[in-house]
């Protein structure tokens, strides 16, 4: 659920005014994203989202996600587009925090993705891969493998609390990748949050990428594996491999993917699931006594992990060498 | 704060199918109304509203509510209009839960009103009471002064938890207002919730009026009573005499007031006083601990209601006979 900081109307007003974008006819508060306040705006020539950043959003990271969506829609990725005020800037000050316009995207998240939803998303994938190439913002991912220890070290003892014999589980899986965790692996811009609902689809076919603010430069293959996790499980959490196949061969018609990234797959998808594992556990473990909303289960992680761990080769995921 | 029932892209499709609206090209939570769940539906013809009725709203008011709608955009109110599905329907299921179409009002209601905007406001709705006029369905106030007693009765002594004495406050008031409430005054379709947030503005014009879920039959007075509080006292709870002279000079030029309803207006006042105070006092006692979501100030409409019980004749509201 998102939160929701009130603008006031002259402030409002000011802001609009500040961009060429027609006349003010509809401002409202929308249900989507959970770090950041997102408001639907109509003008009288087109649609947009104002977007005002919360407090879980790092400032300083805000140049490189706008500048970052302007490079790709200017490559042709259908992704939400900064507009830029009167006076140039793409990120701007409303009630006090920073605030930005973007355009408008049509489409609807699946909520039960199909085989042909998978193939889509990888071919979407290599493309963001490919035109995130030459940008030349650099962003560390905060969540790679050198961040999960922090985190798990947060939940400590009490992760026994979720499932018996958690804590133990987690340390041996965080042993094993940080002494494997592959180097070197080709990379670039990821999304590294490539949910079905952060990808639009009209019908059967993808009509664009949102939500890109845990963007960051890391392992391509990476981020497939974060896809992997997110896209190709079933609700009784069994792996669904004709859905991975087709995210695979979608991705690999875009962007092949060479040796090394083939022989990494089954480790990164491991590191996925505990990356997705841990900040559910931290969240379930933060949550206020009696708070209206529910965190995500991180017993689904948890399941995933072990699947992954059960893997041998990527062939387990539909890819041949 | 809305509460979102989850709706599958298969019942979705189904539904807006059952429309001739175009095809869907967006759905979005939006963040309106308290009661029931708002979408923001964007098809390649026009916006719409879908909304889903929660457990608080009695499905077999649900004609009532949306035939007036239907009513009043037929007499030229501005206000949502109801869309006819394809085989004639206004209302319509769609996760288990009634549910209706209504076109999208531009327009944003205003957090500061100014005295303009309650002149505007003024007007409107004496328009839609004459609209209203020949409406032939009917529904009592479940909130009437009838309904007063027993909201109160639920609060008990725990009134007193809220504020020392508030308890025989209310009752006091409460015996008052049953033993002089005023009979047989003009009515008919009254708003009964017409609220700055229920009042749509495109700059100083209104654009529109919304949420007629508390709409029913009553004084027609009652629903400028219920105004004056909502729209004439300041962040400091003083009364602006101004902008409640505007309202009503707004409301008269289109329906003027009889002697009754004129003698009646600071009963009527202390009423719809009463009225908020007893559901924002119930909500407030009803809330769980830890909640996210914070009730309404019961005390705001305390204060209210001492203001209008120091008041002898209208004459103190701006009105001159």
């Amino acid at each position: 659920m998102a939160v929701y900081t009130e603008v006031t109307d002259e402030e409002l007003d000011a802001f609009i005014g500040s961009y060429d974008v027609g006349r003010l006819l509809s401002f409202k508060g929308i249900a989507e994203g959970v770090e950041n306040s997102n408001f639907l705006v109509h003008t009288d020539k087109a649609s947009f989202i104002l977007t005002l950043y919360e407090k879980r959003v790092n400032p300083a990271d805000l140049p490189y996600f706008l500048n970052l969506l302007q490079h790709l829609a200017a490559k042709g990725l259908s992704c939400p587009t900064p507009v830029a005020s009167r006076s140039g800037d793409l990120l701007g000050t409303l009630a006090g925090r920073p605030a930005a316009l973007v355009t408008f995207l049509e489409g609807m998240w699946v909520k039960r993705p199909r085989t042909d939803h998978c193939a889509e998303l990888g071919k979407a994938m290599a493309e963001l891969h490919l035109d995130g190439a030459d940008y030349d913002g650099f962003r560390k991912n905060a969540l790679d493998v050198n961040g999960w220890r922090p985190l798990f070290e947060q939940c400590g003892a009490r992760s026994d609390t979720v499932h018996a014999g958690l804590g133990d589980e987690i340390e041996r899986e965080l042993a094993h990748l940080e002494a494997v965790w592959p180097q070197d692996l080709p990379s670039g811009v990821i999304h590294a949050d490539l949910f079905p609902d952060n990808v639009f689809f009209l019908g059967n076919e993808l009509s664009g990428l949102i939500d890109f603010y845990f963007a960051c430069n890391d392992a391509f293959a990476y981020d497939i594996a974060i896809c992997l996790n997110a896209w190709c499980f079933e609700q009784d959490l069994s792996f669904n491999v004709t859905k991975a196949k087709a995210l695979l061969k979608g991705y690999s018609a875009v962007r092949p993917l060479n040796t090394a990234e083939y022989d990494a797959l089954p480790t990164l998808c491991r590191g996925a699931a505990l990356r997705f594992l841990l900040t559910r556990l931290y969240d379930w473990l933060s949550v206020p006594e009696g708070a209206l909303v529910t965190p995500k289960d991180p017993m689904e992680y948890v399941k995933k992990l072990r699947f992954h761990q059960s893997v041998d080769t990527a062939e387990a995921y539909g890819l041949e060498r």
